[in-house]
């Protein structure tokens, strides 16, 4: 069996599975060996650094790859928008800020647009915008985010979808780390996951090791979030989750302390595609092979 | 098919859904009406009133229920739990607070003994107590709790669990309003769900109209966690899930503003045996029939 979705027919890919496309973090190669295990790898253009996009652009090779951006820091710094779509990228993703300044850019270009949300006013922002593929983060993902949580989002996005944007395909973020996640969110309306943390630990990953290290060590409850988003950049009203306790390296600026309440569940650093599979596994074994026309006709 | 779990052979049960003992709200009629529907129902015997749970435990009739406490508050008010023990309950559940000063009583009294648990340091107590089921509650949930979310702490408790207490069972609370919670609670290593503000919202419920009305009305952005519990009794770390905008009556004390993050699920108030069926047969639908075996062995 496989698990056949919506997103996966929109995207053209194997599997259901999105890696998040963090900041500084999510470089070409963890976004190419995505794609190469048959997810869909997106590389985290953040706060829109056009020479770090252009490295990681050229690490991804040919990779058929996206690319995601800081909304509200795309608006200081326009030409990362440029530079991202010169790549011809198979999909664009805005998080973070109102997407509808650039969306008809994206979408002009012939470009999937995704877009993050974490409220509802944000998913009616998304519908306005026309994305293509709405992402609901809840709160248990590590990083900037909101308050809302994955379980109760993600159907109650669903819901708004189904009722007023059918065509939108919906993808769940926040928490997911394994088959059991991935499983969950196709129970919950989803058409697929948007995997961060897990991800984090992964040989591929641009991070301090340190923070790999500690993250395997860290249980659940040893990540939360912060009053405020961290730097003075942020706008109201995002927030952070990150180690309680401060991350390894507090001196260096950026994700060095920054992981998700899956902490709990991540226990080891292996290849990307590694990790992918085996969430696809998992949850190909949880659904059964019924589910895939289940999934789609939910 | 029919949804069939270690919970449901546990409790001798059809459905794997156990209502919560929401204390003053879930009284003896929407209990029995929970068994009588198939799932097992919990009258909320809360802060220990035992004129209030004799009366509740009357109103169940010879309905096969159980009860819940707030442990903290047994510590004050240790009679509520003979009264309770005096009417041969299922099983008694004990929230908030440390399990062991009662759990030999419940024990000995052959009753199966339920631990909520917020944390994974709350597992191992809940462990130590015997328990025979622990409910491991998001902050999803109304009402009182803690910060971590469902998605992430039932698969992290299952994992525990499956290391260190096999025999004990898990179930997911916090979120869960329709039959996408339950099959996403099964597929995150859950033994079956705990309900509760799906249930406020029943013809049942010892709530306020006025409640269930602005429950029916709120998207899931309307409520929040305080950042205390409310109320001068209760002890840290916990704090209260509420309306932001505060309930109807603010001159009642008690769950007059309490509702979860599941509120933007809820659009109706009807009888709590058609909630439950309902959301049963959208979970079977949904898992289709072969994952019986999976969530069993999983």
């Amino acid at each position: 069996m496989a698990l056949r979705t919506r997103l996966t027919e929109r995207l053209g890919i194997g599997h259901p599975i999105i890696s998040a496309p963090m900041a500084l973090t999510a470089g070409g190669r963890l976004a190419a060996a995505v794609s190469a295990a048959g997810g869909f790898g997106l590389i985290g253009g953040g706060y829109g650094d056009v020479g770090w996009l252009e490295r990681e652009f050229a690490e991804a090779g040919t990779a058929r790859v996206g690319c995601g951006f800081i909304t509200w820091a795309l608006v200081k710094h326009p030409p990362a928008l440029d530079a991202a779509l010169a790549h011809a990228p198979a999909a664009v993703m805005l998080s973070f800020g109102p997407p509808v300044p650039f969306a008809p850019r994206i979408k002009a270009a012939g470009v999937v647009l995704i877009c993050q949300v974490q409220t509802l006013e944000h998913v009616r922002e998304a519908v306005a915008a026309e994305a293509d593929i709405i992402v609901a983060q809840g709160a248990e993902a590590g990083g900037h985010g909101m308050e809302r949580a994955t379980f109760t989002l993600v159907p109650e996005v669903a819901d708004y979808l189904a009722a007023h944007a059918p065509e939108t395909l919906l993808v769940a973020a926040g928490g997911i780390a394994d088959g059991r996640g991935l499983a969950a969110a196709l129970m919950l309306g989803a058409d697929g996951a948007l995997v961060g943390s897990r991800f984090v630990a992964s040989t591929e990953a641009l991070v301090d090791p340190v923070l790999q290290a500690v993250a395997v060590a860290a249980d659940g409850d040893a990540t939360g979030r912060t009053d405020h988003a961290g730097g003075s950049q942020w706008p109201a009203p995002f927030t952070r989750r990150a180690l309680k306790a401060g991350g390894p390296r507090h001196d260096e600026p950026g994700a060095a302390d920054q992981v998700g309440e899956a902490a709990g569940l991540i226990h080891d650093v292996r290849p990307v595609g590694d990790l992918l599979s085996e969430m696809v596994r998992e949850a190909e074994r949880l659904l059964g092979d019924k589910v895939s026309g289940v999934v789609r006709t939910a």
